[in-house]
């Protein structure tokens, strides 16, 4: 059937692992992130946006893969042969800023940054290689309070994006306090304690007695395989327990309890004491347990922080694909790294940030009713008589002018019918009528489409015929009237 | 000196051509935005985000450059070997995602964006290969009710970001017009055309006598050199002649010489009549020649467009870099275009649209004074005695609770002079002090940093001596002093 083209038409098509958002996904997302910019700018965090692309070698060896610039991030070459990528993060780039600008920073420098990120990776349900990250990092600062600091904007943040308290926790713990666990146990063997690491990371999944077995001779898992063990002695295994389950009553015995796991390790020491004076330091400003904790079960991304760690996790249950409620779980994380800027200046400079994952946190806050609710759609001014397009424009524009979202139907007006469907497409409240009868009578009809719809779905004939849905109002009231019907749906 | 070392440190920088932004940089520039997309909003348009990353394919014939991917826009190749690239601009993107979504998406579908663009072009002084772009299109409508609409728009939107009314102006001209006058020349060779519109475009340098003559044998220019002309007869020129002199003195008389200039060309009386039916749908509302004009000296991209143009430019003037006052010019242009969907449909989809200079815009902004008054820093609580960062915190977390920007110094304390180097580097208005007696008595001092220096600037040594800028105040009254302080700045 189909005649061989010259120049076939292109696909149109995103990328594979690339969407579209429409309407309410973009205007929900920047309110939300405007919400949280407001939160951090009077936390003193100014603004930076750096641009989408940086040279592959400012990225550097914070690639998530360092073989090749073409691997995990999407790269080209510049007509100067030099590799320039799209940045993978906000962390990356803001280490290349400090280095770049240090001499016209405040030093400590609170910095936020929003906006999309991308990776070249394989896209997959939900996995996206364009999305959005919310940063703010504290560079140039070692001390303690400005980890709590952190956590507190943090709380603040998500109570002002609608998570009200008790919906979330901020959970921290600390890398240094897992580096004096790795001490207390006497393993010194790299690969052994990467092995030791790994299975500090099943203790969500396989619990106390799990990792217990696999810190020692090993266990069959529940598809009846035999899984080997680290090989540790019971007493080499005790602080790793000891860490696992250190988790008090509250905060002071929760902290005894890590003292007693780091044993005589200076470094898990150090890391004790820090914990206790970021808790000291939230406790001073009101921030308890009930919105920050610390807790010695977050273990995930403690290999790249250097000190303490955190992670927003919100405590609902939705139902998952299969109708099981389950906890919404993980929203932000963050913490304190000292080897970013070091890389471009040799100076080792500290620095503690947190990032929002701003998808996830969007669909918290559709699935708790906060966003995404019915758009509101225009106020549609329908054309009866093309010939009268000035006064339609005329009556779009007094809406307009009393600040009413309107629009007059701009495709063929020939089909009335077509009109009414796209007014319903368009999700909108009112539309507006006026044929040569309205004009000859100075009139306008109007019609309240979300009373209408309810009436069509629940009257009977009767009452659907007397219409008290619609109104006739003089061309003078048509604002008053339009705004009325808004309000009373508002 | 520096020995060998084997892996170099990257350099600091942006890539060639890119920058960072800091600060208010960046949110005047959202603010601005935020209150364009209000506007557009209000007018019925919906937000749409599509991704930075498009296939070349896609972006297609549109490239400013269609011999390789790799001139105008930064392209790669994917693991599939296929070409993706930046978008360029958020025309090409539109007319893929109305391609792709046209059955989901409302007939007419007006839409707003805005983001950044990239250009693969040569850096120059305040061109950068990243900037940001911010448009409205209305696709599906053939109505010059969407043309006028989307002038009004413009003019609206100005006004609401800070231009004054009688500081700008939307021109509309229209491409058919211009078709009818090349008509009306009798010129048919394609190329003797293309000379007559390269001739059109000097009319702004040249004045009429210079276009007359080099529409006819050519002319000495500045330099002494000759410049060809184009080769026409006196009566051939006349229509040119007659439709860039056509300017009246109100919309009635420029259609009539616009009339006159097109003769019985066909196309050009229909593109006249589209102006019109424009002026009359925004005289209907309100919409008079202060704002919008009629101008046929619109001449700037009418090869792009097939039928009505438009150009919002400043009228006020600013001082150039040698100091010579200037007009402002041009901070946003639009049109008609009518082939962006067909190529990958194969229908014709009338489509209309406007795109905002949002830098030129800002800039605008900034020389009248709307945005960049002295961005507010944050309170700065200063650090006296280290051990007391709790009280620090809670100070600094009593301030935030208010709605007040606030942040403690985080840097090593022990030096006092830094702290207030760091305050006055932040443009912090107030510092608060609080050191052993403070606490002793339960008391801080609050330092009014803006009226210190004025003082410190006028005042003799006595009038600084008496400090009269620095408070004691009970603890429990910070927040309250403070407040006042800065209610006095604003």
């Amino acid at each position: 059937m189909a005649k061989p083209r010259k120049t076939p038409r292109p696909r149109a098509e995103t990328p594979k692992g690339f969407r579209d958002y429409f309407g309410t996904e973009v205007t929900e997302r920047a309110a939300m992130l405007g919400r949280i910019a407001e939160v951090y700018h009077r936390y003193g965090f100014d603004a930076l946006e750096s641009s989408a692309v940086e040279t592959v070698e400012a990225l550097g060896k914070f690639l998530p893969d360092v073989d090749r610039p073409n691997e995990g991030v999407f790269a080209w070459q510049d007509e100067d042969e030099k590799w320039l990528a799209l940045r993978y993060d906000l962390t990356a780039p803001l280490a290349r800023v400090y280095a770049q600008h240090r001499n016209d920073l405040p030093t400590p420098y609170r910095r936020y940054a929003m906006g999309p990120v991308w990776r070249n990776e394989k896209p997959g349900p939900g996995r996206f290689r364009q999305f959005y990250q919310c940063d703010a990092d504290t560079v140039g600062s070692a001390s303690m309070a400005a980890d709590a600091e952190i956590c507190a904007m943090l709380a603040d943040a998500l109570e002002e994006v609608g998570i009200p308290r008790g919906d979330y926790v901020v959970r921290v713990n600390n890398r240094k306090v897992l580096n004096g666990v790795l001490e207390a146990t006497g393993v010194s063997d790299p690969e052994q304690q990467a092995a030791v690491l790994r299975t500090i990371d099943k203790f969500d999944k396989v619990g106390e007695a799990g990792v217990r077995e696999l810190l020692g001779k090993g266990r069959l898992d529940a598809s009846g395989a035999y899984i080997d063990g680290v090989g540790l002695s019971d007493e080499q295994a005790a602080p790793v327990l000891a860490f696992l389950t250190s988790m008090g009553r509250d905060t002071a015995e929760t902290l005894a309890n890590l003292r007693g796991a780091v044993g005589a390790s200076e470094v898990g020491g150090q890391g004790v004491t820090e914990l206790e004076e970021i808790a000291t330091l939230l406790a001073a400003q009101g921030y308890g347990p009930d919105r920050i904790v610390i807790d010695p079960s977050v273990v995930r991304g403690l290999g790249y922080y250097t000190g303490p760690v955190f992670e927003a996790e919100l405590t609902f249950e939705i139902l998952d694909e299969k109708g099981r409620p389950r906890q919404f779980g993980s929203v932000a994380g963050g913490g304190r790294y000292d080897d970013l800027v070091a890389r471009f200046t040799g100076q080792q400079v500290p620095a503690v940030g947190v990032s929002i994952g701003v998808d996830r946190l969007l669909a918290a806050l559709r699935e708790k009713g906060r966003v995404g609710g019915e758009a509101q759609g225009p106020v549609v001014v329908t054309v009866m008589d093309r010939t009268r397009m000035a006064d339609y424009q005329a009556m779009v524009g007094d809406l307009r002018q009393a600040g009413i979202r309107a629009e007059v139907y701009l495709g063929n007006p020939k089909n009335f019918g077509n009109q009414m469907k796209y007014a319903d497409r368009r999700g909108a409240p009112v539309a507006v009528i006026a044929g040569e009868d309205e004009f000859a009578k100075g009139v306008v009809q109007i019609k309240d489409l979300v009373l209408g719809a309810q009436i069509a779905a629940n009257a009977t004939l009767e009452e659907w015929k007397e219409r008290p849905s619609q109104y006739e109002v003089p061309r003078a009231q048509l604002v008053e009237k339009v705004r009325a019907i808004l309000e009373g749906l508002s």
